[in-house]
């Protein structure tokens, strides 16, 4: 008897007819003799229609209020996932991130787990029950409902794994894994056996949605086994496991045979150009970013100037943030291009060969796409292109390092 | 300074606009230096679409998990209510029926409070911010949620009330109180200052839909001032108070001047008849009744028969309970008459008028409406109509008794 979490995503319970399909898969699973956590996400656009109530009734939402709203969300699927369980024969509880005991620090809205009790979970799974847990969602030590920001179910599942010692956890989403490209983009694209936590991680920050990269970081540093499957067919999808340290030869479409395992592009994410007074006010900015929890992706520093992306919907933060720098004299200017997203080419040699970030800004101009700035790093090589280019770039990027190459 | 428990409904919290209505009357009162708890029903038709969700996913949904799923409708009202407030620069907060320490019984979906602990209201209200409280709700004490059945939101109203000792609880809805009939029905409705608890609680009990029974003998047991009042306009509404000992002449919209304070039917009841194998199965109908929460109304025993109305919802309860009556040799037979519902003339004088059964029963016969039923008791006559005739009959009754005879 194995202990299985899987985690649902909002596509995948978005109309009653799919949950059923789900409570099916998940029954299937339970009469093979498995206990069962599932933990599931909002309806489809739930929470995008719950966040334009509130733009409806507040110019400036409270994120305490927000999260209370938001959580709704969670709490209709679950339940409903629920029922149809039982209408399955199958004994099922739905848990609240609260009543799971999903103990989370006090940031409304991009909330980090700081432990989890599991105790009503642990009775549910005692009792026989598949226990469905609302992902996304945690309570505070002063408790006060709160959010993990986007992508949190994926962080609810890992980190339920990783506390229930769970034999696995499995990620459904609408394709069949990680792909070398969003196969909905790129038909050409490949399916991946496996991917390494480290590159899936980089994967995942540059805009592969299959995956966020808290999970994955989770994941590797429990050793939670992770796969990505589609909710919609028996395929056996992709494993994130720890970087292989010798070549095996398992056929083709094992990632750890080529160099670049995927190309991809964010549009939730922009550019942020800081010029800077003094450099060593580059510290307080990193510090910044960690406080209010943003993401910082791909920064270069150069000659008095620091840029890099972050999240789209933490616009206003930073917009805030910076001012007051500028006010006080820290920084002398700043930019927030918000037609500028990321375009990656991730994999596992980088390192080892320089000429990469030159490839791949020669290919992107040979498609005349300009390139705003690029950097390498030892997994990714992200250069800033113009948002209605992105999707070319990846095209072309993906034909030059993973079709033609081949 | 006074403490003031105000109660919103699903029509006054309908959409994003009448949300930022409510803040506007909510931030004038607290603005009076009044301390203020908002209690507040789920958005318009949200709890009947959520039970159409379950109906898609589920034959017959366990009743813990529907009130997972309903539970989530005022927790988006709440939170958006709480989000208008804050541009109103009124400090706010909202709180889930179990964060308010609502505590009920274990009877899911029909839960009867069994105290409330209300530390967060009280702390939240000693940091002078508006309270949100969300209604319908509570939590049993093995910390499931549970929901209070129809019309519960004005209870957790009145029970908080209780509780905070509150100066008074005003109940808002879309008309501007207590009516003698429905006035979309019956435009010749009169609008009272005053009527009792008793009456109110008749006229409730029989179908009027301004206030919940429960809330009404609650107010009554604690002595809570309760008001029902317009939530467009600024009309002093309607006061539901003790019974005055003495006659008041305080003008002809004082409801105790008069014999009959109302007619109303309602369509929410249905028929039950029931023959009894010997009587004294008659407690053991009533143990069911109130062991489920069913409500019985207007009963009558004649000849080993037995008539009540009850809740159309509890159909499929009634049916399976009497079924294992039936089967068990406890009662003869059973009848449940889905067409026809009570239709009421309650007042407060007619344990001192023998005629009025007849007097409606006449009157209704002359509009060539059929009686299937009628019984009388101190407050109000009760009679079983085809609930396709029983909109003339209220029109028919309140013309004699309201406006003919005054």
């Amino acid at each position: 008897m194995a202990l299985i979490v899987q985690k649902f995503g909002g596509t995948s319970v978005g109309s009653p007819e799919k949950i059923c399909l789900i409570a099916d898969r998940i029954s299937k699973s339970y009469y093979d003799h498995n206990q069962m956590v599932v933990v599931v996400s909002a309806m489809g656009d739930t929470t995008d229609e719950l966040i334009q109530l509130a733009q409806r009734v507040s110019v400036c939402p409270p994120h305490r209020e927000m999260d209370m709203l938001l959580t709704a969300g969670e709490r209709i699927s679950m339940s409903l996932l629920s029922m149809a369980l039982a209408d399955r024969k199958v004994l099922a509880i739905s848990l609240t991130g609260s009543q799971s005991g999903i103990i989370t620090d006090q940031s409304h809205r991009r909330a980090r787990i700081l432990k989890i009790l599991g105790d009503r979970v642990r009775a549910g799974l005692s009792n026989n029950k598949v226990v469905i847990v609302a992902g996304f969602q945690g309570v505070s030590e002063s408790r006060e409902v709160t959010t993990l920001g986007r992508g949190g179910s994926d962080t609810s599942a890992v980190a339920l794994a990783a506390i229930l010692r769970a034999d696995r956890c499995e990620i459904y989403t609408d394709v069949d894994g990680v792909f070398s490209a969003d196969p909905r983009r790129v038909p050409q694209a490949k399916l991946w056996k496996r991917v390494s936590h480290d590159v899936m991680v980089e994967l995942a920050t540059r805009g592969a949605g299959v995956l966020h990269p808290r999970s994955v970081e989770l994941a590797k540093q429990y050793q939670v086994p992770l796969r990505v499957k589609n909710s919609l067919n028996d395929h056996e999808g992709t494993m994130i496991g720890p970087r292989k340290s010798t070549q095996k030869a398992d056929g083709e479409s094992d990632m750890e045979e080529f160099g670049v395992t995927g190309t991809t592009f964010d549009s939730n994410k922009f550019l942020v150009r800081v010029k800077l007074s003094r450099s060593t006010v580059l510290n307080s900015l990193w510090d910044l970013a960690s406080h209010l929890h943003l993401s910082v992706v791909a920064p270069v520093f150069s000659e008095g100037e620091v840029w890099f992306f972050s999240d789209r919907e933490a616009e206003g933060e930073w917009r805030r943030s910076l001012e007051e720098l500028v006010r006080d004299g820290f920084i002398q200017s700043y930019r927030l291009c918000m037609e500028t997203v990321p375009l990656s080419v991730v994999g596992d040699r980088f390192s080892q060969d320089g000429k990469a970030l030159y490839e791949v800004i020669s290919v992107l101009e040979k498609e005349n796409i300009q390139v705003t700035l690029g950097s390498a790093s030892a997994l990714a090589i992200t250069v800033g292109v113009s948002q209605n280019r992105a999707e070319d770039g990846v095209k072309a990027l993906h034909k030059e390092f993973l079709e033609d190459r081949v």
